[in-house]
């Protein structure tokens, strides 16, 4: 009967690979990680997961290095196992209002560099989209193959506002549609485009203060309010990408009037023009986040006072989302959280006060890791876990003699 | 080469079962489907997957139905395919406060049958189990084959309060694993356990009023008020399984202590009891929820005021839900809900009023139509979705003459 497998086109082949691609992917998706790890995450039995890797391995796809043991652990390092860093890179770019931010890894997780320019927010897509390809060159001196990166690479893109995609297969509409299109001839690679504050909270369960937690909540707090979810350690997009408006949930009903048509939307109580606001209503003197900041080391009563007010209604919303969704850590990014306790601890005192008291100690608060560059961090992580490209990394080529 | 391969204990064999392995896992999950369907949730080639289903239909594991065209539908009917129904059957029970429910439906997702029986809330788990098997053997006069379902079944269980499980893979604690151990005794086969709540919101995701929504939030308006998410078409968990505690989110900031320790919580304005407590509080005579629902159709103005102002508790809570996780159907069950247009039109006022206005022509929302069977239905869903033993479903057998 081997004939008639022949014959069908060499189905041990394709079979095989099946295994190889879960195996390439969960590298891919995770990092460098144990055989334990690779063998729970697959389901693969520990013979066959043994048996891909050893061919993966020979073929120089994937390589083995000791992980340095923690400083309790004895005895022999774990083996991590890590796709060839040689092999394929993704590029994240986050085009923000008024700034550029780009950042590269190779598929090993190995971050090649990332970079950043502020640009006059009138600038023209062409124009934004050069500077992109710019700095992009300019990481690591060179070391990222840019001319190879259509062949074994990716771009993930973030930008403002809403992306109503729900899915890796799902194209962009309208103006992001042209977008993609043109970043797609300038890089010569697959581009995957979202939302970039759903990106950076990717990017901090990937890279950041909550990488390795598989369900995190994130927020924002800048010019607006955003936020995004990862859950069971993929982002939530939602029904037509519509997950993660934290910002727009009421915080004060019947409140203020916000941009997206509602009204005492959070974001209207935590933004940081709102917060400035309050804080000159209250005889603050503070045109941008700086000087805000500059008030509070100096003790100055009404900074507290309007950073406690915000850090509340931020901790109400979120304990709803909490109770809702059950993310293990809450990750706050934006200029706002660099004022550090004066906001974190309203926060938390708000999430003791209304998370579900048997829950609250299962939930960790901490500042965002990436700062400005993590949504073009996330672009990258968005690159690796849902490029369809880089899912097609070539595995080893067999004969069917080799079978 | 070949024999190098015989020698490894047959690859080959297990390779392919991998493959067979997903189309099965896919049907037994997301149960009748056409080829096309099977080959975008596969990810297979069309060779491959064509080879893979011919091979499972030949051994019949898998058959092949003509599913009733549409009537605007042309041509030849689409042919679905579907794991054989005599091949393994999953059963659910809830138990509630007050009563068992049972349902079993076989791996092709066809229900088999449901019933309930009322007791005592004081009587033992030793009772409780025995009504249990007495119910699941009354159905649908034996065609449920029970001495059979330890090597062809499954068993998922719903009960009362918080299930500290986060997959499939982790135990239950204390009680509960005491629970699944008898229940795992008396049924001889694999048990699993979840909050009944939750369950209903599976339920009513894979058979009931959002059957084939991927992403759907569950509210139950019962004696309390809890919640459950189908996130991406699975049960979502969060950390130590403490999602959907929709009840417990602060509807009233400041209001009435609540069970959970919290005050205010959307249970202490929105549960049967809160409800009834208002009516009479406004004069109306009521001491159960068939009473308020008789005063309601009799034109009583107290009775709709106390479910509007119920109704727009929960709008307002769930559009904060809504704008976070970005569902697509809103599924309102319990008692409560059967006051119908009396509470779903303030729910969708509030829901107009606080959800991000983009995302509001996404979201639809409805009455649960599986009613106080959702939770032992959910527990057959949670047996098809989960179960390791019906995930090791018994592929053909080969020899490696058969490659």
């Amino acid at each position: 009967m081997l004939g008639a497998m022949h014959s069908q086109g060499g189905p041990l082949t394709r079979l095989r690979r099946g295994h190889e691609e879960l195996v390439l992917g969960l590298l891919r998706r995770h990092g460098p990680q144990s055989r334990a790890e690779l063998g729970r995450r697959s389901g693969l039995s520990r013979t066959t997961l043994y048996d891909i890797v050893g061919t993966l391995v020979a073929s120089g796809a994937v390589v083995s290095t000791a992980a340095h043991p923690g400083p309790r652990r004895r005895g022999r390092p774990v083996e991590h196992l890590t796709l060839d860093p040689a092999a394929g890179q993704a590029v994240g770019i986050d085009f923000a209002r008024r700034a550029v931010h780009v950042a590269a890894a190779n598929v090993a997780h190995e971050l090649i560099g990332s970079a950043s320019l502020a640009h006059p927010p009138e600038l023209s897509w062409e124009d934004r989209v050069g500077l992109a390809e710019e700095l992009v060159s300019s990481l690591a001196g060179g070391t990222l193959r840019l001319s190879a990166l259509g062949a074994t690479g990716a771009v993930g893109v973030g930008v403002v506002g809403p992306v109503r995609r729900s899915g890796p297969d799902e194209e962009p509409e309208g103006s992001l549609a042209a977008l993609a299109e043109l970043l797609g001839k300038r890089f010569g690679a697959p581009v995957l485009l979202d939302n970039n504050t759903r990106l950076a909270a990717l990017a901090e369960a990937t890279w950041g203060a909550a990488a390795g937690s598989r369900d995190v909540l994130y927020l924002r707090l800048s010019h607006g309010v955003g936020g995004g979810l990862v859950v069971n350690g993929s982002l939530h997009r939602g029904v037509d990408g519509l997950a993660g408006e934290i910002g727009h949930i009421t915080a004060e009903p019947g409140g203020a009037p916000c941009e997206c048509g509602g009204a005492g939307c959070l974001e209207t109580a935590a933004s940081v023009g709102a917060v400035l606001d309050a804080f000159r209503d209250r005889g603050g003197r503070a045109d941008a986040v700086p000087a805000l900041l500059a008030a509070l080391d100096a003790g100055d009563r009404a900074a507290h006072e309007v950073l406690r007010a915000a850090g509340e209604r931020i901790g109400v919303v979120l304990a709803g989302v909490v109770n809702a969704v059950g993310p293990g850590v809450i990750v706050l990014g934006g200029e706002l959280a660099e004022a550090g306790p004066a906001l974190l601890e309203p926060v938390e005192g708000a999430l003791d006060a209304h998370v579900l008291p048997l829950a609250r100690d299962r939930l960790s608060v901490c500042r965002a890791a990436l700062g400005e560059a993590g949504g073009a961090h996330g672009g990258v992580a968005l690159a690796l876990h849902e490029s369809p490209l880089l899912a097609r990394y070539p595995a080893p080529e067999y004969s069917e003699d080799d079978a």
